[in-house]
Parts: structure tokens; sequence; C-alpha cells
């Protein structure tokens, strides 16, 4: 048969998330009872807001009349109306980018997923461990050999590629401006990209902590941030998304023809649902919801200081990152945690070497069930 | 800066579809009263039928719930109520392919762009000429070599990647099940694989022509069907397609693994207003759509017939093929339609050298259009 694409050959063969989703299985059919509380997978709960749902389905009722019907979009990337609401957000909390610099897409996942496409196949790529397994498994595929770096403190290799994601999936950790200055400066002189993830940007609430790359100098000479309404807004079921490329870095062309090529754009009605995310009334909406998964996240580290657990994150992310208790394994806590307590959270070194003995839970289950599940916690310690 | 892919660079500069953009810009500038008939780009313009939008305004209101809202979709691959609804529709057509085998995506182009990913960079890629330019466009960013074949009569290279579209793009000539079958025998003799593109396979009218390569026997051995519901229910701008891969070819798994790594599911309010294209309102009302557009392909063909130009397609396909008149090259006979007439065509050399001389009409605009630029047609001729 044709040749495969041999790097394949090089993923792990257990995608963390599918050998969690096993075990739970296997604890379901033999606990059917148990109150089962979910803490793993990043997913959302809340609803989409309401400014969010009139937007889409008005859309849809544009679509069924002739004359306010749209088929291809022409440039592929992305309605005017949505790539200015962007340029409007990032401008609300002081990054200044040009509408023509976006790219709307289906999510950071896909863009994070293809970047690689425009980069050599030789570039090296590094990632900070404990990193989202995606910057990794994309970057196996596509041939590219990966090193692995701390969160600070690294400096940049000749010519690389660089996986950033601040406030981090799974430490829930933000970099401090100064922090990422350090970073920048290195690309720079290491003539390096960084690949900046800013889908977890609308949890920070620490001003030091800047929600976008481009509010840190220099950034534009070697940066391109990838970002999601799926945290924001609740889009994980909706899809949309987008990457900032700075017009001055040849990437931006490269990546406009990629897209052009192997993308034909977002479904209108999404487009427009994401619109009203960035209107005053999504934005009062939306920021209820942040609330609440904040108060979550709150719940959860409160918690944990009083059991004089380690942790990192909550504050600028809907992630908690914690330190598993008795110096237990990942995977040995992560079974503990699912059958004593029947809470699943998910093992940290399913997120890289420095995830060992680590573990992460999130703040997007309802109230209740979070303090339901530190209750457990506690009980169980 | 860190290295590009320079397969990039081998790309030609002007995509067929920005140079008519440019030519045409030019011309409604200098004319800006000209009644310009549009027939080059095959976009659709009927609106999604009230089946369609009904289905997607319902899913929006459910995402506003908090007990039917959706996040994540587990697999991504899509939800079992599309993938059955898909299998069904095969099998109303008499090609038997299993849920399991269907990958809902964003639409034709991505799969065909992407589908690559999965294959070694040294798979000799075999693409008929005249062709889509998205199969030529993403092997070559991918590093693959491409060879051109006519359309029947060729032999698969051993180990190779064949891209076909049936009915064609841009010719609109639809394979007969012999011709299929004695493709599918080359590749399955020479281990070749065939990537199947049927987005216009709800255009067939004539009994001897497969709508998928599924009906042809020996095409789950070497085959790989990508459609989309873009033409089929003027899904353009809804952006919903779908890639069939059998679950016997290793394929299937790298696929799978490819999309859960780089992919994140369609939309849910997307994936339901597809469902709704497959339900027995939907189809009665799509076939009006498709009823309306084989009109005007034959108001097209019936004209060039009259004239006596050659021609092929329009019978299966919403896409008219003809010979320039006066052995015209193609971009002499759009500058002349554009012009004197006013009508914007595709020059058949955009899709390949074997297209030089040759110009594509679409059937997608309105009937009265339609009428109107066959008119003028017969009046410069």
């Amino acid at each position: 048969m044709a040749k495969i694409n041999e790097n394949f050959l090089n993923l792990k063969q257990n995608y963390l998330f599918a050998e969690i989703s096993k075990r739970v299985g296997e604890f379901v059919t033999a606990n059917p009872n148990a109150p089962l509380i979910r803490m793993g997978i990043g997913d959302v709960t809340l609803p989409l807001v309401p400014a969010v749902v009139e937007a889409g389905k008005k859309a849809f009722d544009e679509m069924g009349v002739k004359e306010t019907f749209r088929g291809y979009e022409d440039s592929g990337r992305g309605y005017d109306f949505l790539r200015n609401a962007v340029a409007g957000y990032y401008k609300s909390f002081g990054a200044t980018i040009s509408a023509d610099e976006i790219f709307i897409s289906d999510g950071a996942k896909s863009d994070s997923g293809n970047i690689g496409d425009i980069f050599a196949q030789d570039c090296p790529v590094i990632v900070v461990d404990p990193a989202y397994p995606v910057y990794v498994d994309s970057s196996i595929m596509g041939g590219k050999q990966v090193s692995f770096a701390d969160f600070v403190g690294f400096t940049a290799p000749k010519n690389s590629l660089i996986y950033l994601c601040s406030p981090n999936n799974p430490t829930g950790d933000a970099y401090t401006y100064d922090q990422l200055k350090q970073i920048v400066d290195s690309a720079i002189a290491s003539n390096a990209v960084i690949i900046y993830d800013a889908a977890y940007e609308a949890f920070i609430t620490e001003d030091d902590k800047p929600r976008s790359i481009f509010m840190v100098e220099g950034a534009r000479q070697c940066a391109i941030e990838v970002c999601s309404l799926s945290k924001t807004a609740g889009f994980t079921g909706t899809r949309c998304g987008y990457t900032v490329i700075p017009q001055e870095l040849e990437y931006h062309n490269l990546w406009r023809r990629r897209q052009a090529t192997k993308f034909n754009g977002v479904s209108y009605p999404v487009q427009r649902a994401a619109e009203a995310v960035f209107s005053p009334e999504g934005q009062k909406q939306i920021q209820a919801n942040l609330a609440y998964y904040k108060t979550n996240a709150q719940i959860i580290t409160n918690t944990l200081t009083e059991l004089g657990i380690e942790f990192t994150g909550g504050i600028n992310s809907p992630y908690v990152w914690f330190k598993c208790p008795n110096n237990m394994d990942s995977w040995d806590f992560f079974d503990l945690f699912l059958n004593k307590a029947n809470v699943v959270g998910t093992p940290g070194v399913g997120f890289g070497k420095n995830g060992d003995g680590w573990f992460r839970l999130t703040a997007f289950n309802t109230l209740e069930n979070t303090q339901e599940a530190m209750k457990r916690l506690k009980s169980i310690l």
C-alpha cells in the first residue's frame, strides 16, 4: 500500500485522555451507582450565554433567506465583523494588533496542531514540560525533534520553535511580564519563534500577568499567538478560535496560503455567535460565567491550602495543579481518588515527565460538585 | 528566524481565483454600472432549506440550556446521529459503509488538503489534469512529487496516491462504473491508494455513474472517499463534510489519530443542521434546489449545442466545460467574455495544462442570470 507517514509510529500509543476514559469506564461498569464527579478533562459545563445563542440563531435565519444567505467566505480567514471584534477585545486589555493580523479558525487545537505545516521539518521544537499533549504529538507527526524545557529560565535554541501556554495547561501558572520578556528576548537573540497559546487568558486576574504575548515588548518580532473561545465563552462544542500573526513576519503570508489551501473558513452562524461574545451584552454575561468558575477554583485552592498540599494555579487559571499527597505517583493517586472518592482528575505525568507526582483538577464542574469533591478529598486524606 | 517549510516556495504565486478576482475588480472599477453575471467560482446561491435552518436554530437553543448543552465531542469524528445519517444516505443509493468508517469534518477542502499528513513524503502523487488546485497545492506543501494523468486510461504507479474527482471539477465528467473499476483494479495491482472526491455526487443523474467509489468492487481495498455538503445542500458557508475510510485499511486509524490531535470536531449546531439534510423533509427540499441548478446546467448545455461548441459536463454535474470559441486561449476568452458580455467564468488553464483552451461555467447562478448570460454568449459569437 502507499507508504504511511512513519512519524506516526513515534507517537505514544495511549493518549492521556483515552487512558483516563478507559479506567473510568471500567470503574463505572463495576460501580454503576457510584456518585462520580468529573474534574478531569477541561470541558466547561455552563451553557452558551443568551447573547451568543441569539446571534447564532439569527445567523441561521439569515442563511435561510436568499438576500442574506452567505456562501464561501472570500478570504477564508474570517469575516471582517469578527476580526474587528477580536481586535477590539485585544485593545480592551491593552494589546494592539490589527484586524488584518487575525485568522479566525475552528479552535486553538487545530491551529496549534497545524501551524507546524509552515515550518521546516528540521526546525528544533521546544515544549515546556508539563504541556498540552497536542504540541508534542503534532510536532512528532510532522517529523520534528522535540526537546523539553522548564516553565521559566530556559534559553531558546537557535532557530527553534517554542510552544508556550500561559496561563499554563496543566499547571495553571501564568507568566509575569518579566518572565515573558526574558523568553521573548531570548527568542529574538536566537532567531526563534514562539507559538503562544493564550486559550486561558480570560482567567487572568493579576495585573502583572499579560493576557497576550503582544503586550510584551519585542513580541511582534518573534511570536505567533493562538487563542480560543472554548474556555472564554464555553465554545468547546461550538468551535471558534483565532490565531494572530504580525504582518511583518513572513509566517503571516505562509499561514494565509496554508489556510487558503487547506481550510475554508468557519461556519457563518458560528462566526456571528463568536462576534456576540465581544459585544457589551455578551461580555457582561460571560464575565458572570467566568466568575462562577473562578469561585470553583478558589474552593479547590482553599481546600489544598487547608490540607497543606503544595499547588499552583487557580488564581489566573481554571486549572489547579497539586502535588499528590504522601508522595504518591500520578496514576496511583488517580486510582485512589477515583476508587475512594469517586472523583476523576488528570494524572500530571500525562502532560510530561515533570508532571510525575502531580495532579490536575479543573474548575469547570458545578459549584455543588466542586464543594462535594473537596469534601471527599479531605475525607480520604 | 525559524526555518520555513521551503516547499511553500514551490507553489505557484497566483492562485487561480485570486487572479480572477483581480481582473474582475479592475473591470468593475472601470465599469461600475456593468450588469455583471458571475458564473466563475463554484458557489451556490440558493439559501439553506427550511429543515436545515430549523435544525441549526434548535441546536443553538439546546446549547443555551444547561441540561442540553454540549461541550467537547468525545470522539472528535462526529456525533453518532450524523454518522448514522450519512451511512443511511449512502445506503439509499446502494453503497454500504458503516457509521464507524465516517469522519465528520468542516468540508472536503480541509480533508483533501490534510489527508496527505498520514502518507510518507516520498509517496508519488498522481493528479488527474485538469483538477481542483487543492490536490496539487497541498501535496506540494507536504513536499510530495506530483505527476499528472488523463481522466481515464492511466496506470497507477507503484505505491502512489491518486486524487480523483467524479463528477469532476472542472470538466463535469463523471466516471462510469467500468472506468472506475479499471482505476480501482490498477490501484490494487500497484498498491496505490485512491483519494476520491465525491463532492458533486448529488448531481449524478445517469445510472451507470457511481455516486460513491464504494459502489465499485474492490474499492474498500484501496480507496478513501472525501465528500461535502457544500454543493449537495448549499453548505458553502455553513461548512460540513465527511471522509470515509474503510476500517480494514491501516489509514483509518492513522486518520483517526491525526484528527484527534489536530481537530476538535464540527460545531454541534452545524452537525444538527447537517443531520437535517438527510431527513425525509430535508431531502425533499434539497432535491428541489438541485433540480433548479440542473435546469440551469441544461440551459447552458443547450446553448452550447446550438452554437456547435464542444463541451462536457452539465448532465451529472453543476459544471459545464467547453472549448473556447475560435481556438482562443482560456485567459483571452475570459477577458473577452468579461469585457464584451460582462460574464465571469473560469479559465480552464487554471486547473492544469490540459485545461488550456477550455472554460468552465457553473450552474449555481439564478435561472434568470443563466438565461441572460447565454443570450449574451450568443450575441458575442
